[in-house]
């Protein structure tokens, strides 16, 4: 190789070196393994550092996030806003180069860092990719042709999720992705011939991906490159296998303790010296490095996009409608009174599962919005998913469906699912990806979906089945602590709506949630429309759905559980008692409430009580009482499982007198006081 | 094949199709696909239904759980405790024959249902058996060479799990493990070529398993014994493609159409015929059929287990240590005495981490309990699971290990982990098996973790870096949700203990509890041993660990924050407030407390604040107010980290005092007292 691409590689290794000495923590053996196959995937990118989101890019995903010093390495070098100043405060409380690879920095496509989630998030990105070219390229404009690099380790390839979303890929056909796997033998546990002894080359070609082998890693430049043209002649997506030793040039080269440590002081200098570098320099980079990339990829990158931006100002003439579509979309908006599209109901109109809502909702809205993307972990007829006009992503010789398509068939691969949706997020112009399966096995998926939520990834899961209501399939399928745990985690809405209102309150503020993904609870069985319903209240989070005057209770409830509380208060009323009932569709958005309107749903001197029939963990947050299940469910026809717990009215009816009459004479305060 | 075998196995197809006929509810497709092999691999099954646990009898898990009524159809044809009332019974409530296989159905060896799961639990029952043979057969005493069985679908080949269950069985060359893969090309979205075209032989022949061909699973029966026969001879796990049609026989058969609806009453006549039976009668078992099984399988079975017995007996004389060890461990009882090794400390002992903490307990205890069989998703030098003298499970032929070694490497493979954990647990000989990972890891394993809980598998999960104070890894490694979502799933234990007594109480309580799993979270970072703590009293699950005369507020605390709330009590007193610590470092254990004893904890009359750096959320089920972390952490050193979100003696100082603040003189009722 030449010289300066010999100092750009070293430039690349010491700078992250650096970095994780300055820390004293972090993972220096995967960057000095992997600075020439980044040297040679960076050079050749189409990227403009000034303007990090321009959707004819190319996406680079660090899959083995730990190795996030020498992503910082290379967005320093090409031109990203982030200096060398930044790279010395390496995992630095408050800086901008934390310990794993996060999407709000310029530059980095996707957050990753547990294992599996980035090269599956890469399949997303190349689905993404793959529909909007379908869409929108037309002849002589070629708008879309972006591929999607991934570096991953053994521990992504061990990794379940990447099993499922590999597999997936190999049958789409996604030949817009480009992976290369750093064979370096070493994981924490030591060698890799401990646990991981599988063929993995076989393994992809089983998958239905081209798989190429590059013997090293290290210092074989022209052999990636051959390796990068030949993946992207192929018409399926690319595992290039690139042997590597890891901490190549350190003196524990090859060893698992440059893994996860950084060089002792003495290594360091070494390596520095033989890198032809001043030992007693740190974080150097020389002015022709800086220059060499700009030559060779930033100032060919800024021209692409210039060239791409004279080419959709033709495009906009020719093709008006799909320029606006495409502008609108790159704006992040949706079309001016989309939501008029979403249904409304009157207690007049017949009982239906929520998961029928649903599925009415998606076929009223699916056509008008081209950016949803949707689809089922094999569910389709359960989660009631595919709107009836919709087309299946499918590459087009399969004869089931086009790149134009949008429902996706996931195949029993929930985890998968959820991390391929964070990539088709990720990929901007305003996608909205959704993915059905039923509500317990959305914890199947739960590493992506603390990422959609950690990342804002606003991905909606369309989870049905969603109690003991699901009745015969019994305790297997049967969620009991999965709402506790999504509304535990930060930033993640989890609605639970009780009729077609709610429904389509949810979905409108689920798609109008940039930053903030949803998972939308929905039943097997038929719920009536409610009286005293509209999207305009459950969009609040929580609302007054049946007041009582001077209340002696109040009753809070999700689901199918509103129809139950609504249906106590009658027997209540026999008994004396009034009861208003709260429909209590997301904690997410009825916390996001003005404090006062809180209190107007949830007042002072009323003891509340929850009945929702799953785990009544966490609902003390709004409630004095709760009524829920704290064991596991069974199998039987559901309204007798419901009748087995005692969620009736008669069953709601009695716990809310007991509240009453212990609470009686007290001073109550609602739940929302708190003391700090 | 006979007249005898051909009606055996229409028996099974038509018991099968009557049960989800008279459940109107459930799967006959499968079962109707794969009743030839059902008839083959239970005819040669080493099983005796009067001792449904004898150690060594063949195992047979029923991957693909909703074909459950095949089940059935095999426990009743076999004569295990299951009649004909009770397959007419077919999930209804309360009946022995629920939606799904669970294994309290004597005869059903692991819960299925849940994709993937079931081969995933196979390989751990592979390697239970692999380990007892090891460790217990001698010349001329092969005490146990039983097999496992498997038949799994489509779906399971897909899930993640079992991609990561199956790489890891190749590795280890379970040759005793045998899986049947009904390829019928369907699945609930129809057929498998939407979504599932990879090449499922090349896949597991590049995991090393031994991999065959059925061409015609419905009829060909020599071939499927022949299949047998053969994978008994590798060296490998084998996996035997059976290619089937769905609902074979029936009018449908070969479309999703009979995958998840009962037959119609017409195909279910014209199938009766077609098979010789009575289209107008149910349930029908020809009294030759139970003869022939009784001749071919029950009579054998009840020698072997004889012949067993008196093996056993003369091993006894020979080997009296080893047979005592046996007896012990198929009794359920560990070894008299054995949690006085449990390593006990005072404040003059140094401060350590938790996780450290709990290396020193299994270095004590790993050579006593021959039962424990541990190991981690290749974290090993962070979980610090491996005890000093443990001696690793691997195939003698690797060099790096044997079948009686009790430290599985597992790779990066959480789900895996977790779901072979069960099947090892599910072996029995009281195997107790634990396995090491970051908390925030755990997640990517709640499915199995669900699984734990709901058969009662007391597995133990080894969750280190159990919070911000792992530091510069940052957000993406920070637990947040997951105490909660843990701590709302029935019967599971979610430890986090404050010291190294706690440490001691947390695996004495998790390693006697004989049906509920346990997740120890861990501290990455050191910590004071307290005053105050015992072994004794953690083991309560919460306990006063440092008391004040009428105290004016409660702190509750788990792990890491517990030396912060107890130095927090300085800072209150010198503001004239008494504060009362108290450590709580399991709900479970604590809500299985007299309800007096809970409330001489937190009485009544004591504003109570929980302190703890995850989400609040489900704490006020004990404390009044919480101080908590509703957001994601952030990458820097851990002390700064804590600073950041306040989590110091001075924080809680400051909350206390609200605490006390905003309850003075108000009536305080301890949360525990409730309404019903």
């Amino acid at each position: 190789m030449s010289e300066i691409e010999q100092l750009a590689i070293n430039t690349i290794g010491l700078l992250s070196v650096d970095q994780v000495a300055a820390a004293n923590s972090g993972h220096p053996g995967a960057p000095l393994g992997l600075s020439t196959v980044a040297h040679a995937i960076w050079k050749q990118m189409r990227i403009n550092p000034k303007n990090p989101d321009w959707i004819n890019r190319d996406r680079f995903v660090l899959s083995n996030g730990h190795s996030v010093a020498l992503l910082y390495s290379l967005l320093h070098l090409f031109g990203y806003p982030l200096a060398l100043n930044d790279l010395k405060q390496f995992r630095q409380l408050g800086s901008k180069t934390p310990g794993h690879p996060e999407a709000e920095t310029p530059g980095i496509d996707v957050t990753t860092g547990p294992l599996g989630q980035g090269i599956s998030n890469a399949v997303g990105l190349a689905i993404a990719q793959k529909n909007f070219a379908a869409r929108f390229n037309k002849p002589g404009y070629t708008l879309s042709d972006s591929y999607t690099y991934v570096v991953l380790g053994d521990g992504c390839l061990q990794e379940g999720v990447s099993s499922e979303a590999s597999s997936l890929a190999g049958h789409l056909q996604l030949n817009n992705l480009i992976a290369f796997y750093d064979d370096n033998h070493i994981t924490i546990d030591g060698n890799t011939n401990v646990s991981f002894t599988e063929d993995v080359n076989k393994r992809y070609e089983a998958y239905g991906w081209n798989v190429l082998h590059v013997q090293n890693g290290n210092t074989d430049l022209a052999a990636i490159q051959a390796a990068l043209e030949q993946a992207k002649k192929s018409d399926k997506p690319t595992l290039i296998r690139l042997t590597t030793i890891i901490g190549y040039g350190s003196l524990q080269q090859g060893t698992h303790s440059v893994h996860g440590a950084p060089l002792k002081a003495d290594d360091i200098k070494q390596l520095k010296t033989k890198f032809g570098f001043n030992p007693e320099e740190s974080f150097v980079v020389p002015q022709e490095v800086y220059d060499y990339y700009q030559k060779e990829t930033l100032t060919p990158g800024a021209a692409a996009e210039e060239e791409w931006n004279a080419l959709f100002a033709s495009y906009a003439k020719e093709y008006p409608t799909e320029a606006a579509e495409i502008s609108r979309r790159l704006s992040g908006e949706f079309p001016e009174g989309w939501e008029s599209q979403l249904p409304t109901y009157t207690p007049a109109d017949k009982p239906l599962a929520t998961r029928k809502l649903s599925e009415i909702t998606l076929d009223n809205i699916f056509d008008n919005l081209p950016e949803l993307i949707g689809g089922s972990a094999d569910l389709t007829g359960s989660n009631l998913t595919r709107s009836k006009d919709a087309v299946d992503f499918q590459p087009e010789n399969t004869g089931l469906g086009t790149y134009n398509g949008r429902y996706i068939r996931y195949g029993v691969r929930e985890h998968g699912m959820g991390a391929i949706m964070n990539g088709i997020s990720a990929f901007g112009a305003h996608y909205k990806p959704y993915g059905g399966t039923f509500l317990n096995f959305v914890s199947y998926a739960a590493g992506a979906v603390r990422l959609s939520a950690l990342s804002g990834h606003p991905v909606i899961w369309v989870a049905t089945h969603d109690s003991i209501g699901l009745g015969e399939d019994g305790p297997t399928h049967q969620p009991i602590e999965t709402l506790a745990h999504f509304r535990a985690t930060p930033n993640l809405k989890v609605w639970r709506p009780a009729d077609g209102n709610e429904v389509s309150a949810a979905y409108k503020v689920a798609l109008e949630s940039n930053h903030t993904p949803s998972i939308i609870a929905l039943s097997r069985q038929n719920l009536p429309q409610l009286e005293g319903s509209s999207i305009e209240k459950a969009s609040k989070g929580a609302y007054v759905l049946k007041d009582a005057e001077n209340p002696d209770v109040i009753l809070l409830a999700t689901g199918s559980e509103v129809e139950i509380a609504v249906n106590s208060t009658e027997l209540l009323k026999a008994n004396g008692i009034n009861a208003r009932v709260v429909s209590f569709p997301d904690f997410h958005t009825f916390d996001q409430q003005s404090k006062e309107y809180q209190l107007s749903v949830l007042p002072d001197g009323v003891p509340i009580l929850s009945v929702e029939v799953l785990s009544p963990f966490g609902w003390s947050k709004y409630s004095h009482e709760q009524f829920g299940l704290s064991r596991f469910g069974a199998s039987g026809k559901a309204p007798e499982v419901y009748k087995l717990f005692e969620f009736t009215p008669e069953g709601v009816a009695k716990r809310a007198e007991k509240t009453v009459a212990f609470y009686k004479g007290q001073q109550v305060r609602s739940p929302l006081n708190r003391a700090f």
